[in-house]
């Protein structure tokens, strides 16, 4: 596995973490901010052109900065990944929250969702219009199932979409937004430039009797751009997990339409360590919805994890349960990408009784061109970020690429 | 396992299921239709009282002839419970199309979802109001993304909700309903009462300072009825499994809830046996939507029916992978029913080369009150129903009741 960053030394985990470490090299240097944890975000899986590189990763790296100030305010992992999402979908360079891409009717509809891997609560929303921040919706919604129930014992929702999501939101103190302020000058161009694309591709196939004929026509044309997704995974200093994602969705899609940013199991995943499990996991996806939710690729590469060698399982997951997943198996290119983390206590690494070491392994994988990460510990002074790209000559949609890192943090036992 | 059918007899699967037989016994009874196939169908795991069992039952049986008649007349297995569940949403006593629970506005918005075990596609509609049976729309989804891309490259969409969803439905050709014409005299009646019971609720905490308090008051009253969410399990005289369910959700939900009815993998899921499953299986849950949700348990009681026994394996799936589950840890009742069936080649049954013997295994089990069931063979004259109840002295939520039957069909090799 390619290690990225500075503080990596590759540790086999002989043991699962217990529940609670801080940061000690941040105790040293920062008094009063002495918690640790580690933030990895993606600006989708897609393309990244050449010409946008800098803003993509200027993106990325504000999004982790965001998740460390709150790790270091001693924030829950649930907490800093929301920072992170707000981040990202404030750029009018992702395709999320402002500059979201347009549907069919030249609206923006966005879906987002986040869980906590300690409780394994959920929240989530699906084409929501004139909300900036949907991962705000997701989050309060998650926050607000672990309340318990309702007046007359009525069960708290965790999926809410459309009108409902919106009036739900600014019923629970998110303030709306007009929709005409999120769309951007690109997003409105891309429009345009899509709309005349799909009259043209339609108006060339009038007269032809073959629907069949008329689907299979520039099917290049949507596949490799605005795909751009974002999302992230933390680890907190108590090793907790969480996981969230965010999406205008595929441009040109029909209004009502729900990817897997909204999906239980597809869109993101987050599982501490427990009983079950050695690992904490948290996963966060992009790409196509259709694919990510027919596979339920967050769950399935967060079980994965459990494996021993992280990039050996990643792969592995990867191949089988997505590009040549039985449920995909009509679709000719199979377009998505992960960030995954995974973590554990290293007791052999243990430099004293009241000192603990855990070992945060992170990747990330896609079959897309690109894709855009960044990543940063509570121990780095700022963000490293990263544009993956496909190896040349590959074929985006039945390739892979798979990259990662290492990074060991050392934390007194409270 | 009790054996509920006349034409039962256990046989233990020696080897899979092969893509086709036809009914042998149906083509000696009616030479005009010699398909064969079996169906289990649901009215929802709740509370079925005593005064409409003989209502509820008789729903069960017109779903089970709706799709025995398809079967017979050469149906594909998504066919044949598709005209289950549109009978089974037609009835006023379902919370399911006509006569769904109204929502906390007084409006009807239902969920619903089909998957077919062979192609493994998904159709699914959430919070969709105004179309009197929401199942076609989900069908509609499933047959649309299975003629591959829209126009220009467009990838078609398996999951739609709200307006989108209801206009999409429109446009394919399913007429609208007004919706006062779906609210019924009971669900009307049902929305007063718990709009009665909910006000007074809040007013007694009125000046209590706990939200938590008041969240934990009267919170049996919702927990008993009201969930009878419908679903069916077909297989057809081809071997290929289809799984559907639809729901009106919970009572007084908020505007743009959600349920399990419309999420993949946890309403509905259906496999055909292949390389990876020994059995062909079909699942269909009820009962709280945040509950199946959270726990997938369509696709955990899907995945747990390749173990051999199949009670055992559902009995396990239910008692490990809902009630005990780490995801509902928070949950003092843990509500909700699933059907599921399996079926494999009989090999060492066959009495003929050219004669093929196959083997249905269906069960039921659920932790609500009650869950009441249809089910019907192609070569049977008419459907048998029951209403399970939890054994006596038992708690919802915390227990569960388990039953099933076999049904061994002989069909004619092409």
């Amino acid at each position: 596995m390619e290690s990225l960053i500075n503080c990596t030394e590759e540790q086999q985990p002989t043991s699962v973490m217990t529940n609670s470490w801080s940061n000690q090299e941040a105790c040293r240097s920062q008094k009063a901010k002495c918690a640790g944890g580690f933030v990895l975000v993606h600006a989708g899986a897609g393309y990244h052109s050449e010409s946008k590189a800098k803003e993509y990763k200027h993106v990325c790296k504000r999004a982790c900065q965001r998740a460390v100030d709150q790790l270091r305010a001693g924030a829950l992992a649930v907490e800093a990944v929301t920072a992170a999402l707000v981040e990202l979908e404030d750029s009018p360079f992702t395709n999320a929250g402002m500059g979201s891409n347009l549907n069919l009717s030249g609206e923006i509809e966005c879906d987002a969702s986040i869980m906590d891997g300690k409780s394994l609560h959920f929240g989530s929303v699906g084409a929501i219009s004139g909300i900036k921040n949907p991962v705000l919706v997701a989050s309060c919604l998650l926050t607000e199932a672990q309340k318990g129930k309702l007046s007359a014992g009525r069960i708290p929702p965790c999926f809410l979409v459309g009108r409902g999501a919106h009036d739900w939101a600014v019923g629970h103190g998110i303030p709306p937004c007009p929709s005409e302020k999120m769309a951007t000058k690109f997003s409105l161009s891309a429009y345009k430039r899509n709309k005349r694309k799909m009259e043209l591709a339609e108006k060339m196939d009038t007269g032809q009797n073959q629907t069949k004929k008329r689907r299979q026509s520039s099917e290049n044309e949507n596949g490799s751009g605005c795909l751009d997704t974002v999302g992230a995974v933390v680890v907190d200093s108590e090793g907790n997990v969480a996981a969230a994602v965010s999406s205008g969705g595929l441009a040109m899609k029909h209004p009502g339409r729900v990817g897997q940013a909204a999906h239980y199991g597809c869109g993101c995943w987050a599982e501490n360590v427990c009983n079950m499990n050695s690992y904490s996991t948290a996963v966060s996806t992009s790409g196509c919805g259709e694919h990510l939710i027919r596979t339920m690729l967050a769950r399935e590469c967060s079980a994965a994890m459990q494996s021993e060698d992280a990039h050996q399982a990643l792969l592995e997951a990867m191949q089988n349960k997505f590009i040549s997943s039985p449920f995909l198996a009509s679709e000719d290119r199979v377009l998505g990408g992960v960030i995954v983390l995974r973590c554990c206590r290293c007791v052999e690494a243990q430099p004293s009784p009241n000192i603990q070491a855990a070992m945060v392994e992170f990747l990330w994988s896609h079959t897309t061109e690109s894709m855009c990460v960044g990543y940063m510990s509570a121990q780095d002074s700022k963000a490293k970020t990263h544009i993956s790209r496909l190896p040349p000559g590959t074929v985006p949609g039945q390739s892979l690429a798979i990259e990662g890192g290492v990074c060991r943090l050392m934390g007194i036992v409270d």
